[in-house]
């Protein structure tokens, strides 16, 4: 649910006219990303998204962002291109805001990813991380471990408030991580999407036609992505209470992932503490988003305790064969 | 901001099934409208939009809505086509919400209309009024003056806390406008849009393109629908408590609406009252939606005090000389 920033046509005139792209024929909002505004544009020359940047996203990070999306582009990997301007650049200003026109990806986002569709998943996110190997930027996942105790810090009682108890059961997650920091660091690294949910893959059917949404991307651990991707495409969250893991699914996006790139013995031993770790990183920024927003609000943020049900389930796994692999 | 009902992958599969639109490749959620939900659809065979009606929307003037479009649409009059399914029907079911797939219309709304546009959206609805003079099916408008003493009734407290004294200024508009009905019952009626602001108004450059979002259209005065129009073309919103009359883009709508359809005595003579009927109409359903929204919530409506505003404004003008007719 997102269009932040209006544009005003006096001020989308001036943006395009920096551009080699035909007159303009539609622009509508897209109630998609939580973090940019996004706007569906049609010009006589195709179709295009226009984002703007919010608060959330640190400018600094953009040519990074941009540089990894050209990057893949370059390599023939299906994700949105970044349109340079006549004056070869990507990245301008328009109202008050960084902003980018990228290309259009055809393709659904899945409601409920099928067995397919999460081995389809699978093997697309690993011919990401290959595509990026000789990838030359880096960045710092900002959501990383070290930022989780400044996250932590004064929510323990909304956790207690989601479900009696759960504050004790996260600081025993967020020390358990910490003591294993030593072992993760001899898993192969590269540069990682970090946020590859349904909402930000596409298919065509079954076929896994792109990825978007490269706004957390960072350089960690390849399998942290993987652990992601386990957390986002394998459990099925039933009723308030409930949240299951489809073993099916997490095997067929462990086997797609393999089909292209193999995981290392390292890689293997560590895959229930990089879920545990993935879980957290999602349930500690709803938890913020979620104590931070107004009881009465028409937008309700994601609830945080599906996060919580992950990580009681990733705490009783005790090898990668648990999720399937 | 609407996107009110998600659409599962399953049941949007099954609905295209009804159609012969050939395979999805790309369905994405708009901002744009607030009454119902609204998603870009494309397939191999063309764009369109897929709309769901949420509960603001009476099941039963789906029928009249679809037939308005079907009518202007065989006329060659701009505006989204209804699409037939298979068994010839254009209104079906998807998440158990009635929903229409309805052509897709290019153009870009504009922000803040210019006087050349002003003029050529006046023109625009005149040629949607003549080419619904022969339309068969009639509506009730729902939002007509014998709707209001009910949309006011237990809000005079809330239009106090807008601006002091306001309340007595609305129950002076209101009395005014009751006693004058009967003089109204002389003017030319057909079916009238009745809510085409600029947000449901299409342009390239300063050519209109076409008009979108019939769901308030009805059977009313036709001069109350350019009376709607200068509300919402003409003024200018300044800050919290300025709104100016922009005679140049008044003048401008109502030569382009009598370039095709020229007004008569009587219109002329109503002008000032339909102006002061419309802006109460927009009025009360802003305080109404104004007043149950929570202090806190993310998303906040329309600000009534603009139409109070455009109300003190109207209170002044004795004839349609006023408004530059």
């Amino acid at each position: 649910m997102a269009v932040y920033t209006q544009v005003s046509d006096e001020a989308l005139a001036a943006f395009l006219a920096e551009y080699d792209l035909g007159t303009p024929l539609s622009f509508k909002g897209i109630a998609e990303g939580v973090e940019n505004s996004n706007y569906y544009l049609e010009t006589s020359t195709g179709r295009y998204i226009l984002t703007l940047f919010e608060k959330r996203v640190n400018a600094a990070d953009l040519p990074y962002f941009i540089g990894l999306k050209q990057h893949l582009a370059a390599k023939g990997y299906p994700c949105p291109e970044p349109i340079m301007g006549r004056d070869g650049q990507a990245l301008r200003t328009l109202e008050g805001r960084p902003a980018v026109i990228i290309s259009f990806l055809e393709g659904l986002s899945p409601r409920k990813p099928n067995v397919a569709q999460c081995r389809e998943l699978g093997a697309g996110m690993a011919r990401m991380h290959v595509a990026l190997a000789d990838f030359a930027m880096t960045r710092e996942n900002s959501l990383g471990p070290a930022s989780w105790p400044r996250l932590w810090k004064g929510h323990e009682a909304d956790a207690d408030a989601l479900q009696a108890g759960l504050a004790e059961f996260i600081a025993g997650d967020l020390a358990a991580i910490a003591s294993a920091k030593p072992h993760s660091l001899i898993l192969p690294r590269g540069t990682i999407h970090a946020d590859l949910f349904p909402d930000n893959a596409f298919f065509l059917g079954d076929r896994f036609t792109g990825a978007i949404d490269f706004y957390f991307a960072c350089t960690d651990a390849l399998s942290y992505d993987l652990a992601v991707c386990l957390n986002a495409w394998a459990f099925e969250d039933g009723g308030r209470d409930s949240v299951d893991y489809n073993f099916s699914k997490g095997a067929a996006l462990i086997a797609g992932y393999e089909s292209v790139r193999p995981l290392e013995p390292a890689e293997r031993a560590a895959l229930p503490l990089l879920c545990r770790a993935a879980a957290i990183r999602f349930f500690l920024t709803r938890l913020i988003d979620w104590s931070s927003t107004p009881a009465g609000a028409l937008v309700r943020p994601k609830n945080p305790l599906e996060y919580a049900h992950r990580l009681a389930f990733h705490r009783k796994v005790q090898t990668a064969e648990g999720y399937g692999a």
